[in-house]
């Protein structure tokens, strides 16, 4: 491959990299988002998050698209294929991501609108807190494939698990207590669900990270083997 | 493109194609097992699920390898590539359904460990059925590449949605009404979860049967339209 070439195709991965962090920050905001919309019963915010869900979608088809052309004009060496492969899986998890993300908000609106009263969702705020934050760091280690950092990040998911885990305990314990609660609390249930699932996402990308640093699949490798074999 | 290397690539494809409905099949019958497990309270049929998980996780891994090989060596033209990257999208969804399956098994083992008695989860069982179907009836039209049929299976996740919201009006009530029912009404609301999820990656399956024959992406566009479109 010329020099000349090889410039073009890096600049065209550039773009497309720039463009997949463009699509990550309007995820990661509807996430948060979605969150405050529950917590704070702000019908306004999760109509926004409905609304522009669309916007995420149109990222990830033309992103789908860019990396179609660039393999078919291109035809990248195996290296650079996988890159663009990657790039692919991963706009579909953040596409995903933004459909929880729209799950939820869909809830905050429809019980902001049953007049729900605030503060009624705080359980979540953690978890939602945490699993921003996790998205927001797998695409960190996503710009700087940064292998050490996705190890860490993938691992974070286990926590997210055990909080969501302790949600549900909580809950059904309450929903015994008092059956009244319980629509109540179905719906936090599902706002953690979609929140935990989240996580699973943002841990998808940190996998896909690894495995086009590490040119092994890791996907289906615990985490315990991962840390050994990456961290130690 | 030579006839001789076009007819090595098509070779090639269709061997990938073949070991995607050996992936498929061998998911189709994890589901069922796993549902089976559920309402007959069979732990060896659970246990064989979650055992035997590792396979699907296999078959993705090479499947993937396989179509990253044919791409670098082959370099196929635009609407070739664009069916291998679906190959590559299809075994992703095919691997999720695989680990819905392993949830739903676990869950199948965990309650025959506690002695829950035979015959407990038989809401399950109707929309079990009806997502292995929409997922077999997914496989058909992927290796015919069979785009009405696919729209109408794509359709039938409507049905399935519909099924899953009636199971949890109906449990959201019986446990409004017998407090003592709460536990095991979460254990059947997260099996149907898992199930309603199946739906979801067997309507993705058909999706990109559509964007791949029509080139068009209709991931994002309503299942009203897409009747509109392809079944009028």
């Amino acid at each position: 491959m010329s020099v000349h070439i090889s410039q073009q195709f890096n600049a065209e991965l550039d773009a497309v990299k720039n463009q997949v962090m463009t699509m990550g920050g309007l995820v990661e905001n509807h996430v948060q988002s979605a969150c405050t919309a529950l917590v704070e019963g702000d019908s306004v915010l999760a109509e926004r998050v409905v609304d522009e869900d669309f916007k995420i979608n149109a990222l990830e088809v033309a992103i789908d698209e860019q990396c179609t052309n660039i393999i078919a004009r291109r035809q990248p060496t195996a290296s650079d294929l996988r890159l663009v492969l990657m790039i692919v899986k991963t706009i579909t998890d953040l596409e995903r991501i933004g459909d929880e993300a729209e799950k939820v908000a869909k809830m905050a609106r429809e019980l902001a609108e049953l007049g729900e009263s605030k503060e009624q969702y705080v359980e979540i705020r953690h978890i939602g807190e945490h699993v921003r934050k996790m998205l927001h760091d797998a695409l960190d280690a996503f710009a700087r494939m940064d292998v050490t950092a996705a190890v860490k990040i993938a691992a974070e998911d286990e926590k997210v698990d055990q909080e969501y885990e302790a949600i549900m305990r909580q809950l059904i314990t309450r929903m015994m207590e008092d059956p009244r609660s319980i629509q109540r609390s179905i719906n936090v249930i599902w706002a953690a669900r979609a929140l935990e699932r989240i996580g699973d996402h943002s841990k998808n990308i940190c996998e896909y990270v690894i495995y086009l640093v590490k040119g092994k699949d890791v996907r289906h490798v615990t985490l315990d083997q991962m840390k050994k074999e990456f961290l130690e």
